[in-house]
Formats: structure tokens, C-alpha cells, sequence
């Protein structure tokens, strides 16, 4: 089939300089979100129709298997379809989505297609409570045929609670013919896509409908207030598959996912936790509450404890990490690894049974097996114009308050002495210090409250 | 017009020491809210009727356009309005608002006085789909001519939705003859201002009344369940405003705001922040998950990361906070300024560009721009008694784990070696160090496990 | 009266190598909430028939005034009743409750042995606008004749909204004998409790019921959904009964107690705070945003600031905590004590007016009165196998980024300057120091970017 987006709309209403379509929806904009459900049902032609802030929406969607047109100016929904005609085969059907309704599933359109078969009219309706506004779905024995609109509804189509999606299929050369057909001599002077409807009836060509399983599959964004909506019921229906899947989450109203998360057996998530882009949590992962976690992989049975925030880094099975801890990217941390509070982990690779436990930098290091990291350790990774690397092999003791000044090498089994200021490398098996004596000042008088 | 508010009720139910009005709704006492709305509607007279918790109330409210009344016994609403009588003018109207009622719009008492005028009595009514409990307004051919409380009222009345909220405007002379012949015979012997409904009818004085467009509006607090209520309904409406006027909130429903709150253009706002105060956030501005920001103001552009907790503040454009930054009173960043995790800032200034990236301490310094501040670097600025300043100039370098003893400056395009305790002036352009010989000692034995 | 508690289920839905039955809720397992609740009612006999999981369920929730049975195969609730039998007195009446039913209170537990007395049959029975796939309640002339399961219902039956929970009391003699006659000729194979009502009826015995106050008393856990469910029903209602006792909470749905939480008078609670554990918070104490609390006392008007992480730990009147402090276990602070952001105090007490406020790691230490602990400060505590203590006496002042290497005493009043690694004792009311001299390099250059 050929799909068409329509995604030229300026969104006035999110006062915004970034076009609707662009907005993220759980981390991604509105219109990928169509362009992704597109993808799933493998169109032979996927075609984007934009307007509305020039080229950002070619430049921050393009793709091989994407094709754009731009619609200027923007005269209505039928007129959006026509800038895409050129772009499609004329011996497939066309599926027109918007960008802006980004939680439609694959499914339903699947159904739809199968309605719409390669020589009917299909519509994509849904029942609506309060179908107020919207354009009703008139029937004669059981047959649409028309839809009208609010405005033009007598009261008993306005009783009709079977509404108009937008979502429709149709067979292309008709749709080709039916579109030169429009007219816009109506008070906005748009072109309208659903006027198709009645040339397909006036043309014999059945109209077939099918309907999504939810109605917020059909719900557009308009405003701040609908995108943050959408936001609760997509991330309501994420906490659920989650839980579905057997991860325990103590408040699935109180998680966000923005991109994948991946979860093994046994995977408990508590409250506040947010995570972004492609998180793996390995068999037995506990995130404790309120974390950050991004682009990450977290071995079996870690323990991820409350305030971390973790971003392109790996943590090894069993380790135990936070609280308040900060793993930044490049982090590779082994099995049994220990990092605790008020750590920051940067492009470093610390290996199995070694702990950073309290207050250190560690950055753009390579830490061996069993090493213990003291309190307050920094490295001295910059020098003002230049990242250098620090090498601490195993076994290595570490002193607290101890800056390596990187490049330096803390050889195997070695102890450094608390304070000390390392410049050179460290031998192995041997302690190390930069240390001044120890001195009293017998006749030394505390400071005096100054006067202001 | 004159108006009195009534706020001498001791609120039992919230078994506290603290008078019921003034407790926090949004960080703010319940009876500040009302004044607030008072101060709206231009009062020629402002009375507040306070009682239980001693002098507390005028203490803590107390303004120069702001007069107080004492009520002691407390007699009931009616008793409540005799007290504020000396102080009214009788050649306007009285309104009379509720302490504990603190979500009434200006709008809906404007409406209000409208339909009250000169010379009527008016009532805000509101429709309750469940009226239990409250006084009903008994209308014959449209007209009011009474309210039946729930247990005086007959089938016929208990059926009837519209009640009596307890807000009322009266023609002041007039208020002041009917609450002069209002009887306590009843079996709290107290004195009830809703008894001026039957004077008025009786008198011939039109009774009239408007509806405020919210129930909400009407709701007063007795507990601290009706409390927790009504900060989420006052907090999701604080909300909403912000999504329609175009900030995009991730969870409308865990965002907190207490005082003023004011977006830019295409700000975004993460989930589980808290707002204090007066923050301001400017164009493009985004505050990530978890922040705690209190009398702030945060410049375009600024990227505010989670967990950040930043008091009495200034962010300039551009820059980068946290995770987990603390900026304390008096601090002012400069554009394009770095606040990473674990740093703490007070009463500091640090010009455009400078960076102090990982857990430091500085405080009552002067930051000149493109500095480095290296990890583990603390301003010493307390001596025990006294406070002393750092001065920090331009392009200075500062190593890791470096101690400044204030008073000190560090002069331009200095640079301090890692671990330094810096107890004189750094000369401009030089390397300044106090560092130890590093020594290893070849014959040292690592502690064995003692016995305990 | 005998209890039985069936906890066989394998729980499959729950996808977890766990039995189902020791899933958490608010803490604690399903069936441990069960087990409390029948402690509640004193019964002469507890017996738990576990079978899934093998003997995971008594090893977890073993004690003196538990029995055990073990039920394999399982062949329905008839089946698992029967496993009990040998343990229960035939003088009293035993009580069937389920192990994946945890909030059943107390009180409709007795309402229930109430009706039953010691000679009838007892049903706990709900009412639910939705009853379709439960077991109706038939009555006749308002008496219990039998118990018609949904595929076995006619229309009418389909129609009765009072449902069977399972929950049931019978003399025990008869319920012996009637379990005996159970016939597992069904799709199942299964031996069904629910059979006995019509032993009974046949047999003459009345049939009582009894209600509980609340749906969710009766809510059962069978697959992670429902345990997200309950658990925020539960959580509700703890908030609710904080909310009750005069305690504030500014957001109700966003506070999770995990074990007991006992709040004084006049304590504050803000939004996304976690208590595990017994967490006491005296009157006047405030939590603020996003703290995590594990068995823990917090003193009069003691201020936790946000982001705090307490565990174990003793906090003191008065005292002010955080933002983003950790305290671990073995923590006592006493009165007016200040532990500020990004320090970590583990197995120390620290006394009155003493302050660590930035940065700092006190761990194996005795801390006096009226003591300041620099920021960057570190206690030195552990060699790489063993722990030491560090003594800080009243008065002293530390200076910043100071290393304490245990064991060692800084005696009474003493000061130790910016930086001192302290290796031996500090003596009292003296300056102790290790510094090297400070240095400037005239010809020093800085480090030029090198080429990748």
C-alpha cells in the first residue's frame, strides 16, 4: 500500500516554535511515532506531507524509506493528500494517517486495510460517548453513507455517536479522480478529504469501516493539554504491558518510559523512576526509587538504589550501586561492583569486586579486579585542554582523599596513603604518599569574631 | 464594599496547634488565599474576624490595609459578622468570605456583587449532585424566600441540589439591623448569618444570587483529608494553566507549585518538581526530573538536570545545572555556566563560562569567567566565627582536591595544582602548589585482619 | 477458633520463581499480611497449607505459632482444607482465609465468626456492581440455599450482585465430615470448598453471612496488575488514616509506607517520600520532597530536607538533614545537629550543635558537641580489612578536605587546618596541621592540546 502522513499542520495552539508534529510524545516526536507505526505494516510508498516550520520536520525525520512533500499553503486535509499524488502507485491503496495522532496500532490499520481490501473506501470510526464536534457516520441499513458534520447534523445524526477518525484507505486511482473533484467553496476555503466519502458513494464503491480497539488509539494533539493527556495514557498503557509481563512496579502511575525498556523475570521498579532511550534490566534488577537511568544495561540481581542517575553505562550482575549515585557514559562496570554515594563514574571500565563507595570521581580510567577506591578520591583526568587516562590494577588500596594526575598507573596489589597527591606511577605492591609531617602549634589562637 | 472575613473557627478536626486558616494550601495559609482574593475585589473595608489561637493570626497576616476583629466567645457565624461591625461602612455593601474557604475565584464574587447592587441581598449557590448536609435554597417562582438546613428540611426540599455556600452579600445597613434581632434559641446556641435570608424576605428586600463556575470554589477545609484535597485540586489547576499557555508538563499530576510560578516559550517541566516562592523560567528552559526550586530564576536555555535543588537564585542563559547541584542563597551564574553533580554553591557569583563540574564547595566567592573549578575543590570561607571571600579571577585554573583559605585570590589565567591548600594569594599566570615529595616506601606491609 | 490460611497456589500469572503468596505488598508478603491479620483474632490454631515453592513459604514465614501443611498435589480448596484437618480442634470453628487475600480487616473477620457462632455456617460475601465470574449468592426468603457458580447460573442467577469471597467459618466436626463426602468430578478434578454449603444446607445447618465494610477486602492477587492494584488501594488507605490523625501530606497518592510510620502532632509530609520499616516522626518534624526513611526515629521539629536517605539512624530533635544526606545504619544524632548536602554519616553519633554540612563522610566516629566538620572531610575508618574509630571531642573545629586516619582523637577544642591528612591523635586546644609550603613556579606552562 502507499502511506500518506499529514504533518504540515502549524499547531498553533502548543505555542511553540517547534512544529506540532515535532513535539515528543514519551521521548519521541508525535509524527515518528506514526511514521514507526507506518513502518510496521511494510507500505510500498511512505510519504510525509509537511508545511509548518519550514524544513525541520525533512531534517529531523529523513530517511531512506521516507519521502516528503510540502504543502504551501495548507487549504485542507484533501488538499494535503493531493501534494503526495505524484508519489503514489496507483495500483496499491492509499492509507492516509496524521502526525499528530501518534497511538494509533498497527492492528487496527490492519483491520482497516483488510476492510478497505484494493477496491472499497474504508473509515476508521469510532464511538464516542460525547461525539460533539465531530463528523457523524451516517448509515442506511447498515451501509455508510455519508458523514456529516456537526454543523450540518440534523438532530437525529446528531444523536449518532459513531464518529470519523480521519483514518481512512482507499483505492488510489479513485482517490486520484475523487480528489480533482473537490471543491472549496466552503467558509475556510480547505479542500476536505472526507468529501471523498461522497464521491465514493455517488460512484458505487462500497465504504467499509473498521474501528480501533481503544479510542485513544484516534486521539489527536492539539494543545499542551491533549499532548500531556496522551502522555498519561501512553505511559499508563506501557506500565501495564510492563506489569503484564510480570515486572513489579510499586505505582504504574509513576513511571516514565521514553524509548525501549527490556526487563528479565523478576525485575522490581519502584516509585519516581524515569527511564529514557534503550534500558536493559537483567533477571532479578531492583531500580529503587526515584532514578534516572538512560541507554543503559543492568546486569542480574544489581541492586540500583534510590536517586541514581545512569546514562550509556553497564552495570555487572550483582553490583550494588547508589544511593545518589552517577554512572555517565562509557562507564563498564563488572560484576559485584560497589559505587555509592555522591560517586560520578565517567569512561571508566572498573572490574569484578571493586567499590568506589563514597564521594569520588572516577573518569576515563581503566580500575582492576578487587580494588577499593577511598573516600573522596579524584581523578585528575584534565588539564585543562586535554583527557588523560588513569590505570589502577588489581588489588589495588586506594587511601581516601587521594588525587591521581592522570596519565599515572597504580601498579598491582599497590596502596596509596590517604591524602595522597599522585604524580607519578605508583609500584606494585609497594604504599605510596605525598605526605608532610604532622605538626602542632602550641601557641596557635583560634579566630575572633570579627566585627562587620 | 466592605468586606469580612470570617476566620476564627479553631478547626478541631485538623488536630493541630496551629489556627485552621492558617494552614498552607500551596504554601500559602488558607486565609491568605482569601485576603488575596479580597485585595482583588478593591474593598473599602477589610475585616478579618479572628479568634482561636490567640494574636496569631494578626501576627502572622498582619498588613496596613488589613483590620482585625476578635471574636471571643465564638457565637456562630452571625455573632462572627456583629463583631465587624463597628468597622463597616454602611454606605456600601458587605461581603462576607470564609478563612477556610480559600478557592473562590474574584470572578464568581464579582458576579456576585453584580447581582447584589446597592440595596439586595445576594447568596453564591452552587448545585451539588449530592447536597447532603447543606442548607438548601428554597426558590418559589425563581425567587428565594428561604434556606432549610438538612434537618429542618421537608422530602421535597432534601431533594432540591442548589445550597447555600455561606458567601453573601448585604446591604450594610440593612445587615446591621438583621443581625441585631438574630436569636441564639437553637441548640448550639449560636447566632447564624444564614437567619438574614428570612429578615431580608421578610423586609421585602430581594434576595438574589450567582454560582461560581467550579464546586471547588466553595469547598472549605475542616481536616487535613479536605486540605490534601484541595491542594490537588488547586495544584491541578495551577497546572492546567501552564499547559494552556503552552509549557509542557510530563505529569500534570506531579508538579507542585507554591507561589509563582512563570514560564517562557517552550519551557518543559519534568515529573516529581517542586516549586517554592517566585521562580521564573525562561525561554526554552527545561528543568528535569526531581528538582526542588525555590525564589529562583533560571535563563533561557538552561538546562536544569534532575535532582538539582537551587534556593534564592540566578541560572544564567544557556547553562548546564547538575544532577544533583545545590545552589544556595546568593548565588548568580553568569551564561554558559556548569554546575555538575554533588557541587554546592552559596552566596556566590560565577561569571559566563566557567565550570565547576564535580563535587565542590563553593561559597562566598567571586568567579571570574572560563574558570575551571577542578572535583573535590572547597572555598574554606569559615574560620570557625567568621566568614571570609574567594576571589577567583578569569581563566584560572584550579586543581582537583584544592583548598582555598579564605580571605585568598587566585589571580587571572593562574593555574592551582591538585590537592593545594591555598592559604596566600596565587600570583596571575603561574602555577601555585604546596605538594609533598611523592615517596614510596618499599618495606611497607598491608594491615592484617585483627582479631575482634 | 482454628484459622487455615491456603497459600498453595502457584501463582502463575505472577511470572515469578517466587510463590505467589510472598510477593510483597507495602513491604511485606501477601501471606504475612494474612498471617497478622489472623493473629489479630487470637485463633487457638493457625495452620498454613503451602505447596508451591516448596518449603520456601514455611522457611520465610516460620514461627512458634504457625503450623504447616503441605498440600501436593493440589486438588482445589476442598482438597487443601482437607490437608489441615489433623491439626484442628473439632471444639471450635475454624476460619478459611487465603493467602493472596491480604487486606481483609479484622473487624469483618469477627462480624463474620460472630454470625457463625459455633454452630452455623458463615459466608463472607460482597456486594458487586459487576459480578460476572464469581460464585452468586442464592437466597431463599433471605436464607443462603446454595452457591451458583457463573457457568452454572441461569439468568436470573446471573443477576444477583452478592457474591461468595471464599472467606468462610464452619463447626469444625461438620466441616470434617463434609469435606469427606467432596467429589472432584468436575472439568477440574478439583475438590471445591465452596461445596460444603450445600452439605450444609442438606444437613440443616444454617448458613450465615456476614460484609465487609470495603470491596478491597476481599480483592485477590493473582498476576502483577492486581498487585499494583492493591497496593495503591492500600497505600491510599494508609494515607488516609495519616491524613485522619491530623498529619499533612501534600499528595496522598504519592507517599509509600512500607512497614509502620507513627507521626506526633503537627508533622509535614511532602510528595514522593518512602518509609520502610518502623519510622517514627516526632511532633513538628517535616519531611520534605523525595526522601526514603528506613526504620528510623526523627526528633521534634526536626527538618529532612529533600533528597535525604536515612536508614537505621536516630536523628535529633531539632536537628536539620539534607538536602541529599545520607544516613546509615548505626546513625545518632542528638539535638540541633546539622548534616548538610552530599555527606554521609554511617555507625557514628554525633552530639548536640555539632555540624557536618558539605560534603564530608563520618563513619566508626564519637563526635562531641558544638563540633564543625569541614567540608571534604573524611573519616579514614577502614585499612582494606579492618575498621577503626575516630574520636572527635566537644568543640573542635576541622578544616576542610581533612583526612582522619582511624584510629585517632582530636582532642577537646583542637583545630585541625585546611587539608591535615591526621594520622596521630590531635592534642586538645591546639592547631594541628600537615602542610607543605606554598609554592608558585614562575616557569611553568600550561599544558597545550595535543593532537588526537
Amino acid at each position: 500500500m502507499n502511506i500518506v502522513i499529514l504533518a504540515a499542520g502549524m499547531g498553533k495552539r502548543m505555542q511553540s516554535a517547534l512544529p506540532k508534529v515535532l513535539h515528543p510524545l514519551a521521548g519521541k516526536p508525535l509524527l515518528s511515532h506514526v511514521v514507526d507505526t507506518a513502518r510496521a505494516l511494510a507500505p510500498d510508498n511512505l510519504v510525509v506531507i509537511y508545511g509548518h516550520g519550514g524544513d525541520i520536520v525533512p531534517e529531523k525525520l529523513g530517511a531512506d524509506d521516507l519521502k516528503f512533500a510540502r504543502q504551501e499553503p495548507q487549504l485542507g486535509t484533501g488538499h494535503a493528500v493531493m501534494q503526495a499524488l505524484p508519489q503514489l502507485r496507483d495500483d496499491v491503496p492509499t492509507l492516509v494517517l496524521y502526525g499528530d495522532v501518534p497511538l494509533t496500532a498497527a492492528a487496527s490499520l490492519r483491520r482497516l486495510l483488510d476492510m478497505a481490501g484494493t477496491d472499497k473506501l474504508s473509515i476508521l470510526t469510532v464511538n464516542l460517548p460525547d461525539p460533539t464536534g465531530y463528523g457523524r457516520i451516517v448509515r442506511e441499513s447498515g451501509d455508510i453513507v455519508r458523514i456529516v458534520e456537526q454543523k450540518d447534523a440534523s438532530p437525529a445524526e446528531r444523536a449518532i455517536t459513531e464518529v470519523n477518525t480521519g483514518i481512512m484507505v482507499a483505492p488510489t486511482a479513485k482517490l486520484r479522480e475523487w480528489l480533482s473533484t473537490l471543491s472549496n467553496n466552503n467558509a475556510q476555503g480547505e479542500y476536505y478529504l472526507t468529501d471523498i466519502v461522497a464521491r465514493a458513494v455517488a460512484d458505487g464503491v462500497p465504504v467499509t469501516s473498521a474501528q480501533p480497539d481503544a479510542v485513544w488509539e484516534t486521539l489527536g494533539v492539539n494543545s499542551k493539554v491533549q499532548l500531556a493527556e496522551l502522555e498519561r495514557i501512553h505511559q499508563r498503557n506501557l506500565a501495564n504491558r510492563l506489569l503484564e509481563a510480570g515486572v513489579t512496579l510499586l505505582d504504574p502511575a509513576r513511571i516514565d518510559i521514553r524509548g525501549t525498556l527490556t526487563c528479565g523475570r523478576d525485575v522490581t521498579i519502584d516509585v519516581g523512576c524515569v527511564f529514557e532511550g534503550d534500558v536493559e534490566l537483567a533477571d532479578g534488577a531492583v531500580v529503587g526509587a526515584h532514578c534516572v537511568i538512560r541507554n543503559a544495561r543492568i546486569g542480574e540481581r544489581a541492586q540500583i538504589k534510590p536517586f541514581c542517575h545512569i546514562e550509556e553505562a553497564a552495570v555487572g550482575a550483582s553490583s550494588q550501586i547508589g544511593p545518589y549515585a552517577r554512572l555517565r557514559p562509557g562507564t563498564e562496570l563488572g560484576e559485584d561492583v560497589h559505587i555509592g554515594n555522591f560517586v560520578e563514574v565517567k569512561n571508566a571500565t572498573i572490574a569484578a569486586h571493586s567499590k568506589a563507595n563514597h564521594l569520588a570521581y572516577v573518569g576515563d580510567s581503566t580500575v582492576g579486579s578487587r580494588v577499593n577506591i577511598g573516600a573522596g578520591t579524584i581523578t585528575c583526568n584534565y588539564d585543562g585542554v586535554n583527557k588523560h587516562r588513569t590505570v589502577i590494577e588489581d588489588d589495588v588500596f586506594i587511601g581516601s582523599d587521594t588525587q591521581l594526575v592522570a596519565p599515572v598507573t597504580v601498579g598491582r596489589g599497590a596502596t596509596l596513603g590517604a591524602g595522597t597527591t599522585l604524580t607519578r606511577n605508583a609500584p606494585a605492591g609497594k604504599l605510596t604518599i605525598t605526605r608532610p609531617q604532622q605538626i602542632t602549634i602550641d601557641a596557635w589562637k583560634r579566630p575572633v569574631k570579627q566585627p562587620k
